[in-house]
């Protein structure tokens, strides 16, 4: 008997929200509704599944409401607003995901695990942060922030200037343990926006700090460490493509490793959106023998696990 | 050999919180780094917990910063705001009972589980919702608030106007299926707030609703649904007392179910304070032959446990 296969569904921000319409919570339960009835799907072919998803725009939102109402009630810290945005959105995925699933085929508890993810207080990444987090300033007041809290303060495309943190590489996930627990009879949302980002305090305990973990790596982490077959990473396209937007380009059905590695070198994705996720899926493919990572979009996501669409990147046999 | 004694704790308001010292979360965090002490050390006895903790505070804050920043950022309902307390409250205590376990006596993952808890529709309390929640308004703001959105608002003693929602009976835990299969091995968080209020929407799921479940009322719940033992309620005293603040209050050591009852009938104790505290009690200690409560404070909790401190409510054999 084979074994059941395993997956580790990344989910993209466009699985949470239609970028179309104002960001409110009622509509992101819209699409997420609509999101749990693919990711119903595939758990009702015998999947076993486990959800990451984004945080983006929620913990932006999240943390310009905090900012703003700073003189009426304290402003959470970045670390905070990052486990208000995995309840926020887990909430949502866990609701809709358990009815959906009931309609199409069985009635699977689902569960989100608010989830620390430990990073290096020495990751290269911390010496040049340059992800851009919550509200905009006009200069002067980005001065004053910087003089006051010690915040790197830049200047976002000609929009006005925004703090900036870290993106560091997770290493670690606190909760892991409890997920090896429940994997078997309950899908887990589990490393929400990438995680909290924490790091070791020295005295056997974390704390959190202000960092962006990408999520398609975190998802990547979750994945080796679960030991899970198959790293599928949802997004706004169908398939990866090299030439992207240009007259020549040119969509990938599958890919080796060493070849996503060739690409990536030649500048072929972008960073901040394909390039993260090209990574991730390289590296979970390399992880182990027979590991494969699978990107395309939600709207494909079933027809991409039979082969029928998406990219694959798998590792050439030693 | 005797079973491990499984207790279900609900923490108070003074477990997360000083409320002599700005509601930040730099300082929610240091007092729940002291609850975590005694919560590790109930922990280390041997005995199998999991934590239920309340969010009244904290969820006010987070809906005023939403309501005030709503022209920048959409507002987030009522049930979402709960959902993002349960991840904000979870997060510290999660972080600080498995360091403070690590410390003490073994290292035992602890996870915060976000919990939907379904309400009756029904429910009597949706007829004179009298739950005060949110920011205040002046009368004209609160009017405008009422036409628009159907909100019920009342006026606050004499400190503004405020939306009221209904506070019904906890029926049943969505995700109580979860906690069963960690309970032995993970300490578990849950029903943070008394867990965010889902109504069955009768086709087969669940959606949020603006209303307040007791914590209390929803840790009987809880300890009933995983057969507990003890249901052990953490606040500021550390007894129950009659004639509470009175020249000929008497604190109470034992009480039954039936002395229980009648103090209530008295109206020995306040309605949203001491009241629901005893009426989850007795609830639990009537559940089953066997079952016990007990009131105390934070600080008193261990030596209550051994009988030494606290208020124990427990149900006459028959």
């Amino acid at each position: 008997m084979e074994d059941i296969i395993k997956i580790v569904i990344a989910l993209g921000g466009n699985a949470l929200q239609d970028k179309t319409k104002p960001p409110t919570a009622a509509e992101q339960l819209e699409v997420v509704r609509m999101t749990c009835e693919t990711l119903a799907g595939i758990s009702c072919k015998g999947f076993e599944i486990a959800i990451v998803h984004g945080n983006g725009p929620q913990v932006g939102r999240i943390m310009l409401a905090s900012e703003y109402a700073k003189d009426l009630t304290p402003a959470m810290p970045f670390d905070v607003c990052g486990a208000m945005s995995q309840g926020y959105i887990g909430y949502h995925i866990q609701q809709c995901l358990r009815q959906a699933l009931k309609k199409k085929c069985h009635d699977v508890p689902v569960t989100t695990i608010i989830t620390q993810v430990v990073v290096d207080e020495n990751d290269e990444a911390f010496k040049h942060p340059r992800k851009p987090i919550g509200p905009f300033y006009n200069k002067e007041e980005a001065d004053g922030i910087a003089g006051e809290k010690g915040y790197v303060m830049k200047e976002d495309a000609g929009r006005g200037w925004r703090r900036v943190v870290a993106s560091p590489i997770p290493i670690r996930i606190v909760e892991v343990d409890t997920i090896g627990r429940l994997w078997k009879s309950t899908i887990v949302i589990m490393c929400g926006g990438g995680g909290i980002p924490v790091v070791e305090d020295g005295i056997g305990g974390y704390h959190g700090i202000a960092a962006v973990i990408d999520k398609d790596l975190a998802a990547e982490r979750l994945a080796e460490e679960m030991g899970a077959h198959v790293l599928l990473i949802l997004t706004e396209v169908d398939k990866v493509a090299i030439n992207f937007n240009k007259p020549d380009q040119k969509d990938l059905d599958r890919i080796s490793c060493e070849e996503a590695k060739q690409y990536m070198e030649e500048g072929h994705f972008a960073p901040g959106s394909m390039l993260p996720k090209v990574k991730a899926a390289v590296m979970f493919a390399e992880s182990k023998p027979g590991r494969k990572s699978i990107i395309t979009s939600l709207y494909n996501a079933e027809d991409a696990l039979e082969g029928l669409n998406g990219t694959l990147i798998y590792a050439k046999e030693s």
